[in-house]
C-alpha cells in the first residue's frame, strides 16, 4: 500500500496530473530544524532541464503543510505538498485503447478496474518519486551521522562517465531510451542497524528501491558479482576491533545487520519505456496489433534524475531502522 | 523483526542449535487440507547428503502443533515446528573471540551485546530457512494457482549445469565454497496482484528474498541487463488482450502489478562464508590480527539448497498480496 | 502512531490552529463516487453553532486533493484537506507556563521537549475529529450495507433528552462543561467480521474509539451491566438459524466475531477541560501553584458534536475488517 | 489477526484442547534473565483450583523453545508453549449442532466455514490467555520500572469483597455463573508514553484487553462515570512540577499520554456463558428451538483469574509504547 516503515513511517499521494503529488512523514523527532529551502539541494538533483530530461518543468515547490511550528519539527506529522503547474492531462487519453508496452497503463487499468487516473500514469507515474525525495530530505535530518555518496555509475552499459552525454545526445535524436545503474554509499551507519529475520538493511532498502519506478534490479557489495566467486576470495577479513573488513564485498551488511563499513546498494533501472519511436502493442478498440508512437515529454534516461531518489529511499530505511538500534 | 505479511502473516522464531526452528503462519484460508506428508517434497529438496552440501544430518521432521484439525487447516494460526536433532553447540565457542570473516558472528554480537546465541549462528544460521520451506508450502496451497520453476542457473559464474558436479569437486577439496544464482518463474500469478505504490510484487519478494542468508543481489525480468539496454530493445511489445508481451524483459511485472505474463526473479548468493581455507579475521582476546580455520560440516554451494527457499519466499510473497487482489 | 488500519488505512494530519486539518485515506475501493459535496451531511453533524458548542466557526469545506477521478475514487489514496481560517494561535500560549488540567498541555510538552505546536491543543485538539468524519464518509462508502444510528443518550447523567438544552444553558451560564455518552447501534455487518485473536470487532472499535479526544470509557453490548449480571440471565438466546438472539446483551459480537445482530457501543466522554471557571494548577514561572481562567472558544458539552465522529470511526473499524471477511 | 504490537510484538497461537497453547514475543531485550521459574507466579494467579474455577486441571508448565541461551533472553525471538494436558475433546461435539448462547460456536463455525476446532471453544477458549499471561511476564521485565496492582473489585454487582465468597458458592450451587470487574493500577509509566494520534495508551491497552474472552468493557480514570460529571469537578489539578494532580479523573492519561500519574484502568467481565441451566437455543439439526444443558467444567466467575490477564495485558501494552518514549 502506500504507506511504508514501522517507526519512520512515511505516506505518499498525489497523482502526475492531479491537483498535487505529496508525503506524510509519522515518526520524525520533535525539534528538528525543517523549513522549505531545506529541499531545495535535493529536489533540485532531480530536477528536469539537464541533456536527457523530460521538457516538462515543474517549479517543485515544496509546501510543509503541518507537522512544523517556529521553524522546528513538532513531532506531529508532516506533510509536505507539491502543485501540479504543468500538467496536461489530455494528452494521455489515447493510452487505455493502446496501452503503452512496458508501462503500467493495462496492469492499472485491469487491478482498478478503468477508475486509475491514466493521466501521466496517474499515481504510477516518476513524478511520485517527488514525495520520496522530499521525504529523503526528513529522513537525513533524523540520521544525520550518515553521510551519502550517490550517482549514476553505468549508462546503457558503459561504465564511463565521459561517455554519457554522447549517449544521450544520440539516443535523444531517435528518440530512444537508456538504463542506467546508480550505486549509493552510506557511511556512518551505526553497526547493528537491521532487524533480523525479515527486516534486514537489505529487506527494508530493498522495499523501499522496488517502489521506484523503472527499478528492475538491487544488488549489496559485490551482488551478483558475488555469485560468480569463492569464499576465499568473497570474504571481507576483519581488521580491526571496530570491525572494519579489508574488502566490502558485503556491502556493509552481516546476517541484515549493518557491520559499520560503508553501506553499498547498487539499482539498476530500466530504460524509460516511452520512447519516440512507433512501437507495436495491442489496439483494444481495434482488436488487433497496432501501432503507438509516444510523445509527450520525457527523459532519456531516468536513471540521471533517479540517483537522489536511491539516495532518499536509502535514508528512509536507515531512519526506520536506526530507531531500535 | 520476525514477522512479515499484512494478510497472510509469517513469524520465524528457533535457533540453529537450540531447541528447535519453526514458524507461525497466521491468516491462512480455513478449509484447507494440511499433513506432515504436505511438506516431505520442499523439505528433501533443502535437504542436505547431496555433493556439496553439509555433513550435518537433521531428520526434519515437521510437527503442526495448531492451526489444523481433524487433517484441514482451522483459520487460527498453524505452528509448524522442527526439533534441533544433531545440533553441536560446543563447536562454535571460539567464534565470539575470532569472529568469521564475512558471517554474522561480530555484528550479532555487537547488537546483542554478547547475548544472542553464537552456536551455529543462532537464529542467523541457514537452517532458519527451514522456517521459511514450512510457509512456502501452505503459501503454496494458499495459491494453487500459481506454479513455480525454480533452479539454479548458475554457479561459480558458469551456466554450464554440466559442470556443476566438477565445480563443486574441486571446491569441496580444496575446502573453498562457490556463489550462485538461482532463478524463479512463477506462472499463473493473477493480473493485478501488486499494491503500489510500496508493495509493489518487486517490493514484497525482495523484502522477502533479502531475508534469506547469503543474498546479495535480486533482479526481475532483464534486471541488470535492462541497465544495458534502449527503451526500444527492452519495452515488452503488448500482444493480445489478455496482456500477453513477446518478450518478458519486466519480468511479469508493470508499475510493481503483476501483468499476467511468468513473475521471473533471480537471487544472487554469494559463496557460503564458511570455508575450510584458512583466514585472516581479528582476534579480540589477542588484541590484534589473527587466523581462523574453520572445520563444522557447511555447505560448498548454499545456491543448491537455496532454491526452495526462494520458491517458498515467492510463494508467500503471492500468498500475502493476492488476498486483495 | 497516526495510521490505522491494515487494508482500509487512515493517516490524520494537520493542527488544531495551523495551515490545515487532514486525512489520507489508502485502500478504499476504486470506482466509488465521491464529491466534495458527499461530506457535507456528516460534517454538518459535527459542526458548532448550536447551543452549548464553541463559537469558533469553521467552514470546514473539504477539498479532494487526490485519489479522485472524473468524480469517481481511482484505487490511490486519497486525501481531504480542510483549511483553517479561524485561527487564533495567540490566544493559547500562556498555557505552557500554566497548563490547563487535564488538557495534553503538560504531557505533550514534556513527550516533544517543548516543541509541540501549543495552539488549540495542536495535535491534540478536537479539531483533528474533522479528519475522522471525512474519513468515516469514504468508509461508510465502502460498507454501504451497514446503517448506523448514533446519538446522545445520556448528558451529564440524565438520560431524559428532553432535559439536555436545560443541561447545557445552565453549564454555559457558570463557565462549566458536561460529559455525555454517545451510543451508536451498526446494522448490517456482516457475520463473521472481526479478526480474532487481537482484531476482535471490540478491540479494533475501541482502538478507533479511545483515539477521539476525551474519550473515557467504551463498552459493548451490556457492558458493564453485564459485569452486574448472571450468565443465565446475560446470555443471549439464539432463536434461528440465521443467528438472531432474543436479547443482545453481548452487543453484536462473539468471540470478537459479529454474530448478525446490531452492533452496539456506548462511549463516554468526559466534560471538556476547557471551563470559564477558575482552576488551580501548577504555574512553572512562578514555580508554584496558581490559577488560571481559560477564556476562548469552547464547547459545553463535547459529546454533541462527537456523535458523528463516533459513527466515523465505527465506519473505519468495519471497512477495514470487512476486507477479509 | 494473533499479532499485537509494533516494537514489542506478541504472536498468540494453539487451541483449547489441541497440542498446545503458546506465543512468541517478538522485540524482547537481549540481556534480560529469564527461565521458567520466572512465570510460576503469574501463572499460579491463573490457575483453576479456588472456589468458582474449573475443575479443569492444567499443570500449565511453561517450556521456553527459543529466545533464551544460558539464562538470558537473546534478542532471537521468545517462544513459550505450555502442552495441553487434560484435553477431553469429546465433550464438544454437539455444540455444532445447538450453538451454545453467548459463545462463539456459531459466529467461528460460519467465519471458518465450519473447520475451525469446536472442542472447549478451539482458538476461542479462555484458556488462550494463558498465553497472554506468559508474554506480560517477559512484558513486566521488559518495563520493571512499572509496578501493577490488580484486583477484582466488583462480582456480580456487589463492591464487598467478603461478600465474594457467599455469591460464588451460591452461583456454583445453581450452575449460574456471575460476571466482575476488574480493576489494574500501573504505577511507575514513564510521562511522554502514548503515541497519538492513534496509538494513545487508551488505544493501545484497550485494543489487547478486548481481545481477552468475555470483556465487554474497558474504561480509563472515572470512566463512564466522568460522562455524569462537570468539568470543573472532573478536571484533574496539577499541583506540582511533575505533573502530580491532586484527583486523577484522567487515570492516569490527557491526550493518550501518560501523564505520570497511575494509569488506571477497569475492565467489565461478563458472566462465563457457560452454565449448568437449561439454555434454550436454535437446533441446527432439528431445524427450530431447542434446549441445551452445558455439562463439561467451566469458570463460575472467570473474573477472578482473569485478573492476572487484564495486568499481562496493561504490560504488554506500555513495553510496546515504551520503546520510544
Amino acid at each position: 500500500m502506500n504507506t511504508f516503515g514501522r517507526n519512520f513511517r512515511i505516506t505518499v499521494f498525489g497523482e502526475s496530473h492531479g491537483r498535487c503529488v505529496g508525503i506524510v512523514v509519522d515518526g520524525a523527532k520533535p525539534g528538528m530544524k525543517l523549513s522549505e529551502e531545506d529541499f531545495a539541494a535535493d529536489l533540485s538533483r532531480r530536477r528536469s532541464g539537464a541533456a536527457g530530461t523530460t521538457r516538462r518543468i515543474e517549479r517543485d515547490e515544496p509546501q510543509i503543510m503541518s507537522g512544523v511550528c517556529n521553524g522546528f519539527t513538532t513531532g506531529a506529522p508532516i506533510v509536505v505538498m507539491f502543485g501540479n503547474d504543468d500538467a496536461r492531462p489530455k494528452e494521455y487519453s489515447r493510452f487505455a485503447a493502446t496501452p503503452r508496452p512496458s508501462h503500467a497503463d493495462l496492469t492499472a487499468r485491469i487491478k482498478y478496474g478503468g477508475f486509475n487516473d491514466p493521466s501521466g500514469g496517474g499515481q504510477f507515474s516518476g513524478r511520485m518519486t517527488l514525495a520520496l525525495v522530499a521525504a529523503g530530505v526528513i529522513a537525513k535530518k533524523t540520521v544525520p551521522e550518515i553521510s551519502f555518496d550517490t550517482r549514476i555509475t553505468e549508462m546503457s552499459g558503459s561504465r564511463n562517465r565521459d561517455e554519457f552525454d554522447g549517449l544521450i545526445d544520440r539516443a535523444a535524436k531517435t528518440g530512444d531510451s537508456l538504463g542506467g545503474i546508480v550505486e549509493c554509499v552510506a557511511s556512518g551507519v551505526q553497526v547493528g542497524t537491521g532487524e533480523p529475520f525479515f527486516d534486514s538493511v537489505e529487506s527494508v532498502a530493498s522495499h523501499l528501491l522496488f517502489s521506484i519506478p523503472a527499478v528492475k534490479g538491487v544488488e549489496f557489495g559485490a551482488g551478483f558479482g558475488a555469485a560468480s566467486s569463492t569464499g576465499s576470495v568473497n570474504n571481507d577479513p576483519i581488521i580491526d576491533a571496530l570491525g572494519t573488513t579489508a574488502t566490502n564485498n558485503d556491502g556493509g551488511v552481516n546476517g541484515g545487520i549493518a557491520n559499520g563499513n560503508p553501506v553499498i546498494v547498487r539499482v539498476a533501472f530500466k530504460p524509460a519505456p516511452s520512447v519516440g519511436i512507433p512501437q507495436r502493442t495491442y489496439d483494444f478498440e481495434a482488436g488487433g496489433m497496432g501501432s503507438l508512437t509516444i510523445g509527450g515529454r520525457h527523459d532519456v534516461c531516468i536513471a540521471i534524475r533517479a540517483a537522489v531518489v536511491v539516495e532518499a529511499a536509502m535514508a528512509v530505511a536507515f531512519a526506520d531502522l536506526m530507531f531500535k538500534s
